[in-house]
């Protein structure tokens, strides 16, 4: 069954997806990038809005000004998170808003952003490449960091990517079993 | 480069994910469901809190409840979207809130929900199964599905995932170019 093989290499690129906060200085070329944009913009997006749009950050400038507002040291500790400067590539993820503030709305963006965000990672895992998905950052400084980026008034951001080759070689993920996140029928009966 | 190999064939999954909608009655086993399902729990969570569960309904009584809900006809139209007591396997995709309301918590929560599900889907098409990823059906009768499933209050449901072999072989799926959604730095600067 060639599926099964498939599904195989799949998992096996699943099961290595790691937070990667510490990067060598290798940069990671433009080729490379685009291919994991072109991988985020695979997945599905509500009514196919395709709405994702990205921001490669390679300025060194405008890196340091991203890294001082997130009063994040610029301090190089060894073993220790690279300072957002010095990082490679920093891919802002931002998108407007086409489907309005109500429930349903809310879950159509949110349905239509971060499926894309997870091509994007797993496309840099199977690249060697790591990344660390970040969504809080960005939003905690989102007129700064709007305004630095000459982003629309009405859009956001969803994420910020730091891009680079892992400093650190990091061993499969260990996840619950499915036997404690699976239910039969009802929440509650046994898989 | 044996990276560049294994993104290649991450690649060739992803251009191929498409919705599915119309499924033969082919019955998709336990064994490759609970692979799907571990394939969700590999995704990245904020604080790692793996708050995703699952609710694998097979029980046609069930479907056929839930497919009422749904107000869709049970006609079966040729070469249209299967009935939802027909589809073989429905996947609740839901959680609890750890994060709490504010803007950052939003995030976290959807971040934390949707890397997980699209796994699932590029498992599912993997494997060789087809789904499409639903987020509204399950919202807009929220309160009448969680006692149907016997949901705890806490618990929201996030997405609703027909699973089944595909009645219909679809091409690869068709994407704005990088160029259109990629910016070098700044928003609108050329990438």
């Amino acid at each position: 069954m060639p599926e099964i093989a498939t599904l195989e290499s799949l998992e096996q690129i699943m099961v290595r997806q790691r937070a990667v906060r510490t990067f060598t200085d290798q940069p990671a070329d433009d080729a490379l990038v685009e291919r994991l944009i072109d991988a985020a913009t695979r997945a599905p997006s509500a009514k196919n809005v395709q709405l994702l749009r990205f921001i490669v950050v390679r300025d060194r400038a405008l890196k340091q000004q991203i890294s001082r507002l997130f009063e994040q040291s610029s301090e190089v500790v060894p073993g220790g998170p690279t300072p957002w400067e010095e990082v490679p590539v920093l891919i802002f993820v931002v998108s407007d808003d086409p489907f309005g503030a109500s429930p349903t709305g809310a879950l159509a963006l949110a349905g239509s952003v971060y499926p894309g965000i997870q091509n994007l990672l797993l496309a840099a895992q199977a690249a060697g490449l790591g990344s660390v998905l970040t969504t809080s950052r960005g939003k905690l400084k989102e007129p700064e960091i709007k305004k630095m980026l000459n982003l629309p008034d009405d859009f956001q951001i969803h994420a910020v990517l730091p891009i680079g080759y892992p400093a650190v070689k990091l061993g499969k993920n260990k996840r619950k079993p499915v036997g404690e996140v699976a239910f039969r029928d009802r929440f509650g009966e046994a898989w």
